[in-house]
């Protein structure tokens, strides 16, 4: 699990005064970059190594506005790990306050550069031992909370 | 239920040669406003009248990439009509193949210039009709696909 | 010269109410691609041919803003041509008024996939041409208005 | 004269594989923000106090790409105080090498809530004493480098 803090840009706000509602998959995908990073599996190397990984799925519940101003907390974690497939949940929270902003959770696969998805065990089976032991703590993490 | 009909815009691409996921978010927004202007329900005025309409929601699939020089159709219909809250379900397909590309839905509720949701049923009954005459037309329509 | 016309989108609003700036920019975006789309030089055929056009300046004078629920007129020329660069003028305006909202200019290469840039006229001569009569019919149109 | 450092995100690339140009405006728009906050100057309590700084005038001079993976600084200035007008210049920088990535400047003004054009040592003498001082600084600053 891992915590990515970051402030509200102006641009990110909307009329009705509030960040919209897309900002908070770009947000996701920020935490999840910074996650990886932070744990030795950067993306853009994986990338440079012919991995691309696109998303299958997202999904957020959106519980309290935020807006320029706030810093935001967004916690991740990998909480799916499949054969083809891996996951996250996010819970972005205000920074300062703590208050419950928003829940997401999202879904990826491994590409190669031809398009087609890559069993990860196989193509690249140092980093499925490492997605497998962040799996498993991620889990037993994000259940705790 | 309409059909929003827009190309993909090259900055809505990212480095993996496709439209970046956080767009169809976007596209979502865009055909609902699309449909609710074209039955005569423009979000401006609504705004303009003091409804303010926050997003509670938003889940979408993604089943094929699309890219720059592509033309993407959206079919957008109102699925959820609850008392305090509504929701839009989304296919957006390739214009000239019609493959499927994503599907999504979301959940919204009135709220008014203080931020308390509101029932459209009593604040804006007319509203609240309308709403539900598309709703079960929509349904009906969105199911038969 | 060519006018491009689209509605504004809620997303691209910010707190302040009004069309985010950074946003008039993807707007020249657009208005350019639709503009080569519509004389028979599609920006992704030249990608595909390998010919990649990075944008080298970008300049924008905001007059008047805009919000949700207007729709803007983008007329665009191809007001500059040299031989390793060209460059288009922008005039935003309110479709239903015709006040002007923005004014901007843009300057662009050619550049091939390994990063070079490109002399039109040696690489691909008849695009040159094309572009040659174009930006001579702009320029004049454009001066005149 | 202050130096804005942030990685580039996977969203801000497109499908040459940089950065897309229009976030550089974003950027600029998060390093004066920044810039400001850091000398007790923050725009979202200047908001609050009814002082709207809607932007007048951007340009950007790009003279190399970045892309996801790399980390740029903005250095930001206040070169420009006039009595209804004032101005920023940046430069953009690889982090790790330190090469020119662009070089861009924006006007700004104030306006209060009905949208009038304030002149700042009127209506807010203090903050346009140390918008002065740091435009005097910054000048100096600026033109060493």
């Amino acid at each position: 699990m891992h915590i990515y803090t970051r402030k509200v840009q102006y641009y990110e706000t909307d009329k009705m005064n509030f960040v919209h509602h897309s900002n908070y998959i770009r947000w996701f995908e920020e935490s999840r970059v910074d996650y990886l990073e932070s744990i030795g599996l950067p993306f853009d190397k994986m990338e440079a190594d012919g991995l691309l990984s696109p998303v299958l799925e997202m999904n957020c519940k959106y519980h309290r506005a935020c807006t320029f101003g706030d810093t935001v907390d967004i916690a991740v974690a990998m909480t799916r790990f499949e054969r083809l497939r891996f996951g996250f949940a996010y819970r972005v929270t205000d920074h300062a306050r703590g208050t419950l902003l928003a829940e997401g959770s999202s879904m990826h696969c491994f590409m190669n550069a031809a398009g087609r998805p890559v069993a990860l065990e196989r193509s690249a089976p140092q980093l499925a031992e490492r997605f497998a032991a962040v799996h498993i703590q991620d889990t037993a993490q994000w259940e705790q909370r």
